[in-house]
């Protein structure tokens, strides 16, 4: 083929459509070395000004998947569908809701991630549960789906091999914000996953990596145009990250939430959240069940209590927990009218919950559990955080990352909606 | 250093200024490898779309500089001048006018380069002459700077260094026009060269790096404000490069043309360049003689034999002439209205003058020499252009390249100034 690196990278610079067999040529090349790390990131940066129209980026995306091994979920007895989070902090969502949407009668398939910098890995979390094994053969992850409805596990090395090289090198060159490549980052894995319908959780605020909900509404239509334009039932919902989900944040902490959730309690946001998005996942699937109905009946505490005994957890085994606290209180009276998401965020991954490095290892009982949220009303020197961590001397740090975190005014705020849109 | 290239990187893409200890600490990082090619190209890119400001720019050159070693001709027994082409087609205006202006009573201290793409290069042209050698120690460089007043010499290892690895990068994620980078590319070298004064012949047109005025006129201002800030007195001319220059494009040939001039004939606007620049040169060092009666004398064409002699070259001795040669004639009666110079600059590089790879040998005959330029009147049939070269095979791609190259029209065209525009 007749295409070179240097006019591929300038035609994009200077504004104009890549063609489709430039598109699958460029990033094959990529994978197979011919086109330098150095040459990909300039791109990389040039499409973080210059954008790509949506037919450029089915065609990014597509030759992404074909990089790779496609999974089939259409022999499954059950209907598959999927759920992305763009990650937020304290988001534990998947945690409740695979169980409880297999319950409800579908496949629920999360090849998830670790984490990285201040919001927190779905697999991090389900490793603070004693025994559990994130990795499993494509044949035991079918076998699991099919009998249960729910597998949480590690993307094999063959999915999508052109992203994971992709998003290392936009990790360490400044172009991980380019809304195109986010997008095909994301869909690129959920399509080749195979599932009928998908569910994206597109977080908006300051914990969010879309800070703007006009940002983060881009991303989620460009998404949804993606997958609907693949065969995927694709819908998205913006929904509010200035302040964290739940009133935990870390690995031990959210895996206990979650199971409170699944016994029926839990706190509201998490309980709300988690119904909403079983709701849409079970319409993708055409299956006429109330999640409610089914998250009460204990069915999806069962289905997680097998899930997790099929990848060698054990459910009864207790959670570990932290071997030191620090308390963080209330320095006026009044009402909370803000809790930053990123703040408590970051000082969880200072406690040792999250990672600097792909190689660093997270304490499983490190985070932050939250005593007020917004609208809650507080006195002078009552207890607002703890902070848990192995590793005492982090407490400074944690502790300067809160110093604005919380906010307290004469007046209760404002309540502000949980889910912000829904786009598909 | 507190400074991290993600941050340095997305602080530049966001539109943010870089703090001057960030460059410094940024080009020093990158010249010990601490920072990635991929990291330092998606920053170029992101400069091609953001800038840097003149704070910025001055920094980031002088941080260059700081890479390696500088000349000082401080101690010469003349003044210094320098003079610097942004690149054109059939440019061989350094061969008369290095030896003209050291017959005025200047030294010219030429540390040139070699050609890639469909501009020659300096030192590919000299090296058509029998004998002659680039490579020079700074001794014997300033030794002949101090008796003949005039070197064309490539430059050391030590010139620079950080601009030869942001070169290479540049060359290959297409960042190479980013306007503050060709800026700090051309004046951090001719800025360590340590002249006291420098004539930039910026280049507009098809034949040329900058295709219009405006491009052009921002990078010969920036580049003018940078000289001046660095205590070098510094003019820069716009010339047209729509044309190629005089009527031989191509490495002996450019060279057997450039003699001519000196004996006192040539094209006219070669002439006419020629002069005009050595005047600016001379009167940047601050010298009261008329370049034109120089050339008249005869000064020149011995300060020019005494030069090649004393690199080993044999001003006597017959230019290398190529084998094969192809005439291309006029396909209607008119006069010629358009001479295109790109279209003859990537002729003559398919005939072998040029390189592709920095590791590609040119063939010193090969190119093309000119029988009619823009205002000529010719006859159908008539012969306009003779292609010349080594290897007959490629005459059929250059051919191609002249398709369009030449329009004739029923009337004279209005003539077009050779300088544009003088700033500084």
């Amino acid at each position: 083929m007749a295409y070179n690196a240097v006019e591929t990278i300038t035609r994009k610079r200077d504004g104009h459509r890549l063609d489709d067999d430039q598109i699958r040529w460029l990033i094959d090349a990529y994978v197979r070395g011919d086109i330098l790390p150095e040459q990909m990131s300039a791109l990389a940066m040039a499409i973080y000004f210059q954008g790509l129209d949506d037919g450029e980026l089915a065609t990014w995306t597509s030759a992404m998947i074909a990089s790779g091994d496609r999974q089939d979920f259409a022999g499954l007895s059950r209907v598959a569908v999927d759920k992305h989070s763009t990650g937020g902090v304290g988001d534990k969502i998947t945690l409740p809701l695979a169980p409880l949407v297999a319950a409800c009668g579908a496949a629920v398939p999360q090849l998830s991630g670790r984490g990285l910098g201040h919001t927190g890995g779905t697999l991090d979390k389900m490793e603070s549960i004693r025994g559990w094994r994130a990795t499993l053969t494509d044949d035991e992850m079918r076998v699991q789906l099919d009998r249960l409805g729910a597998v949480i596990c590690a993307a094999g090395p063959g999915l999508v091999p052109a992203d994971k090289l992709l998003y290392a090198l936009r990790d360490v060159t400044g172009t991980v914000e380019a809304i195109p490549l986010i997008c095909s980052s994301i869909m690129s894995k959920k399509i080749a996953e195979g599932a009928a319908g998908l569910v994206l959780d597109v977080k908006v605020g300051s914990g969010a990596f879309m800070k703007t909900p006009e940002r983060a509404r881009e991303l989620a239509s460009r998404m949804v145009g993606l997958g609907q334009g693949a065969g995927v039932r694709t819908v998205a919902l913006l929904t509010n990250m200035d302040t964290p989900l739940g009133l935990t944040v870390g690995n031990a902490l959210e895996v206990a939430e979650s199971v409170e959730v699944l016994a029926g309690g839990g706190p509201a946001d998490v309980v709300e959240l988690t119904l909403t998005l079983a709701r849409e996942m079970v319409a993708l699937a055409r299956l006429d069940v109330d999640p409610a109905d089914v998250l009460a009946s204990g069915k999806a505490m069962d289905t997680w209590r097998a899930m997790v005994t099929a990848q060698g957890g054990d459910p009864d085994a207790p959670l570990p927990v932290s071997r030191h606290t620090a308390v963080i209180c209330a320095t006026a009276s009044g009402y909370v009218t803000r809790l930053d998401a990123l703040s408590v965020g970051v000082a969880s991954w200072r406690l040792g919950a999250g990672r600097t490095r792909q190689s660093d290892k997270v304490q499983a009982g490190a985070g932050v559990t939250l005593h007020a949220k917004p609208g809650d009303r507080v006195s002078a020197g009552q207890p607002i955080m703890t902070l848990h961590t192995d590793t005492p001397d982090r407490f400074a740090d944690a502790q300067a990352a809160l110093t604005d975190a919380v906010t307290i005014g004469p007046r209760a705020p404002a309540p502000t909606p949980l889910v912000l849109d829904r786009i598909g």
